[in-house]
């Protein structure tokens, strides 16, 4: 796997930092929420006098409680049809290595996640892309786009939702449509819902697990780490109804054991976490998303659709190479003895040469520090050498 | 993958159960010796207020810890040569896919631990067996053997010292033969030292680590999970000498995003055990281990060879099957209302017929039951149907 652009970065950003530079991390997807205290208090109380293995699909009864928290939210399944996974991304492997074939193929609308490459990669699946695109705040590529691509060796579709990086939330239409080439090709839908319960603006999610006639096909992926603010616990869950990819990954998930004892306390016990929690992360960041978004609006030249969902956006700079700037502004650049950290979109295409002018930009900072980011990014768009305004 | 001969089993032993019946569990490998206090209570004073993801490699100052506690029983390496992995079961995930490509070949020697079927299957990478004999005490077997074997496909051996499930552990002669080995046909060395701690009669552990002239060649698998007795924590680690394969196996970290940190905390902390604590766990083993042994050559037609190291041994019964009689003495045999789960070693050999007159036993019960297993396992050996005495 080669390395990615924002990996490149990190050298720089510690020179930076070295140098006595103050820098914003706006690259990275590590909320600065706190976790739940009922979570961390569950760990705390855990009365267990030996950390022992748990069941390889997860603790019964947090099973049990994810079902009854899924029913909660309109998600009509029970406990057997969850497995309980270390992160979000053991879940995304576990579904891969149970459906697809090495060589085989899936389609991932970019840009995407770039871990998904390394879990292909760990998978030996292909991953094959197709375009969104900032004018059309990254929604669903049409139909089109899809069949172009599909082949014999296709077995299905993954989507993020709401998305890293673009923070686009798909339609229930956009989800129907995705139905209908899954239904027509009999292929897997692979829905990454881990970022479900940041969605602005009235704006509700919906489920891939809700489209009917798909209880076969769609396999959703979750995790308690953006949910609660708890990446480090290591724990996420695959749900799907075809009981048959459930028994295959059951088979991966015995082979590694268990999922982190510890961290399914605290994800059960999060299921508890207070509404007022909720309210309150969800107003620090619908004010940090308006914040953000005006800000970038306001540079000359700079593009930034509105996301409605998970707290990232992508944004369009008025320069030659984002590669190039987030380099130049970490090693070259200071205002105030400051300076910004950013996720080039490059890292987030699998089709060469996209991207170049787009960084991925994380709203997971205070307002106060978002402002003076923002500040500083303003200078830096005036100051950069490769500027194309 | 298919299904192993003791899950197999399980049904059978809830079924036991649910007839009121006590059953003995000497089929796994969850010891019931205390996770330190230590470990646990650093857990409960973990300040963070935002559980978030470590460094993809372990936290820094946990592989530090880690590397002095190598240092200090003779494994000269550095933080650097350390990667922290979701227990002992990604450490060999991510160095068989940092090492061998899919198709290429790994020999193992049988019986061995099932579980290495399963990773090799998730990194693509087929096992090929080599057998070692209850005879010999499950000894290495000859480097002919190996040679026999060895194609230009091969790209590595993995070894298990202490072994699970034999119990076997290798000489310093056997390692250097070993050693010897994979210096002429360049291969990798993944020895699997989870069991180090565990070694009994005064015999000292010899890791692999220290053969010389074999720093690029040798990867060590580790865990806490059996040393402290924390399965459930999910930490283990890998270590090598060989820059390129840390780094390879870096970004197969980093697609994970990061290992448990409740967990790391568990395993850091661990490391200040006091060493009155394994003494008792050593004594505690130790008599377990000989009762055991003597008990099971007391049986008529039973031999059971003396396991230097880790917690279990390789039985031959005087059985047709030991996959029917395993399932017999669940489903059709009580004893005092009493019965024994115990693991037919068929799933532990990757060669078609081998082991079918074995099971192994893990001696993770205290005596006092250890006792009543046993009485009833003889029991049962003269009540079997298809005895062969």
């Amino acid at each position: 796997m080669p390395a990615s652009p924002i990996r490149k970065l990190v050298p720089f950003a510690e020179e930076a930092k070295r140098k006595g530079r103050k820098v914003y991390h706006l690259n990275i997807g590590q909320p600065d929420i706190k976790t739940p205290e009922v979570a961390r208090e569950a760990v705390r109380q855990m009365p267990d006098q030996v950390i022992a293995y748990s069941h390889s699909a997860g603790n019964e009864s947090y099973r049990r409680k994810l079902a009854t928290f899924y029913q909660g939210i309109g998600i009509q399944v029970d406990h057997e049809e969850i497995l309980v996974t270390t992160g979000g991304s053991e879940a995304i492997t576990f579904s891969l290595m149970s459906t697809v074939n090495p060589d085989e193929e899936v389609i991932v609308p970019e840009p995407f996640y770039a871990n998904y490459n390394g879990f292909s990669v760990a998978a030996g699946v292909k991953v094959v892309p197709i375009t969104s695109d900032i004018s059309s705040g990254f929604a669903l590529p049409p139909m089109g786009e899809f069949e172009r691509v599909i082949t014999p060796r296709t077995r299905g579709i993954i989507i993020c939702n709401p998305n890293n990086p673009t923070g686009y939330l798909y339609s229930k239409e956009e989800l129907e449509t995705l139905g209908e080439i899954v239904r027509k090709h009999d292929l897997y839908l692979f829905s990454d819902e881990v970022y479900r319960e940041f969605c602005y603006d009235g704006e509700s999610h919906f489920s891939a697990m809700n489209l009917r006639g798909l209880e076969q096909n769609v396999i959703m992926l979750d995790s308690v780490s953006k949910r609660y603010s708890m990446c480090g616990v290591r724990v996420g869950n695959l749900v799907t109804r075809n009981k048959e990819v459930i028994s295959t990954a059951l088979k991966f998930a015995q082979a590694r054991l268990s999922p982190p004892s510890y961290g399914q306390v605290a994800g059960e016990a999060a299921l508890d976490t207070p509404a007022s929690y909720f309210r309150e992360v969800y107003d620090e960041y619908i004010e940090r998303r308006n914040f953000l978004v005006k800000a970038l609006n306001q540079m000359p030249g700079v593009v930034c659709p509105t996301p409605k969902g998970a707290f990232y956006t992508v944004v369009r700079l008025p320069v030659d190479d984002a590669d190039k700037f987030a380099k130049w502004i970490l090693s070259d650049f200071e205002y105030k003895n400051q300076t910004v950290m950013m996720a080039p979109a490059s890292g987030f295409y699998s089709t060469p040469g996209l991207g170049t002018q787009e960084v991925r930009i994380a709203y997971v900072l205070q307002k106060e520090e978002l402002a003076l980011a923002m500040e500083t990014l303003a200078e830096a768009l005036k100051a950069y050498p490769g500027r194309t305004l």
